[in-house]
């Protein structure tokens, strides 16, 4: 029923576009159903229709600012490449924003379908830097690998330990996935 | 000013009592500061003075739900020891109420007390495990591994990605964190 591009498209971007408005000039308490639909200038009920509730709405619109802007950084090897990306990684989750994201991201998702999409994210990021490795000839683990013994690590201290978390973390994590030379 | 066993341990007791029977009788809409606060015989406003709203109340009942009830098995060598604890952390964890509470725990935790108690209730469970490898004369991994390579990958994949849990999944990292005699 929802043509992509259509009038669908056309309310989501402005009432994501709105979200992000709202809380930028006045902060994440104005953030209601009413003040967001007079922002994107659409009805509060074609937001309940569509969303649900606002802990829905603020999923989806977190996911979208979860997503990856640009490829990883090539450093001309998979040892670099991996320490480089899950650096930045740590560093964006763990940022105030990147965790108030998070939280939202797995709060209003009863289907599981924006946390799923996060890890996805990152697990596209991972798959460039492998097959950049590939195309040279490194040997390197797979993504599974990736995810269980870098993304998971990093993501429950983010989540879970906070205190624990410090700049060197990623790249112990990676030297212990990349296969010895 | 909190007397341990005082009028504020009763108050608390009283309050998560009512949340439990609230939640098994009538189901979590019914779960709001009025009717929890009259169930326990308290004024609404005792409970918003202690606990600030009803996603932080909910946070420290989950969080006690999460508490582990006795130490883990003891199957006379670490391998099965761990196996027997990883896989039951899974299916705990993965549960439909398993997943609540952790919801519910990171939730209503602005200062993240309580997600750091739900993983300082999984590393003193490992604890033990590793005390008795010691005690046994077996070559153990340190607690931060354990946590990094076994109980990390389980809770991203249930709170990231569901759909790749299989129930042999702990053994396999497990396997992987033991060392080889």
């Amino acid at each position: 029923m929802v043509r992509p591009g259509g009038r669908s498209a056309r309310v989501q971007e402005a009432v994501h576009a709105a979200v992000r408005q709202l809380e930028a000039e006045a902060g994440r308490t104005a953030l209601t159903v009413p003040a967001i639909a007079a922002k994107a200038g659409v009805t509060p009920s074609t937001i309940y229709r569509r969303w649900g509730d606002l802990r829905e709405l603020l999923s989806d619109v977190a996911v979208e600012r979860l997503r990856p802007e640009a490829p990883p950084e090539d450093h001309g090897g998979l040892a670099e490449d991996l320490r480089a990306w899950a650096g930045q990684f740590l560093e964006e989750m763990s940022s105030p924003p990147g965790r108030a994201y998070i939280r939202d991201a797995l709060l209003g998702d009863p289907d599981g379908t924006n946390a799923g999409q996060c890890s996805a994210y990152a697990a596209e990021q991972v798959d460039v830097i492998l097959a950049r490795a590939a195309a040279r000839g490194e040997p390197a683990p797979d993504v599974e690998t990736v995810l269980d013994r870098v993304v998971a690590p990093i993501m429950y201290r983010i989540l879970f330990r906070p205190g624990s978390l410090d700049a060197g973390y990623p790249a112990r994590l990676v030297a212990e996935v990349i296969p010895a030379r």
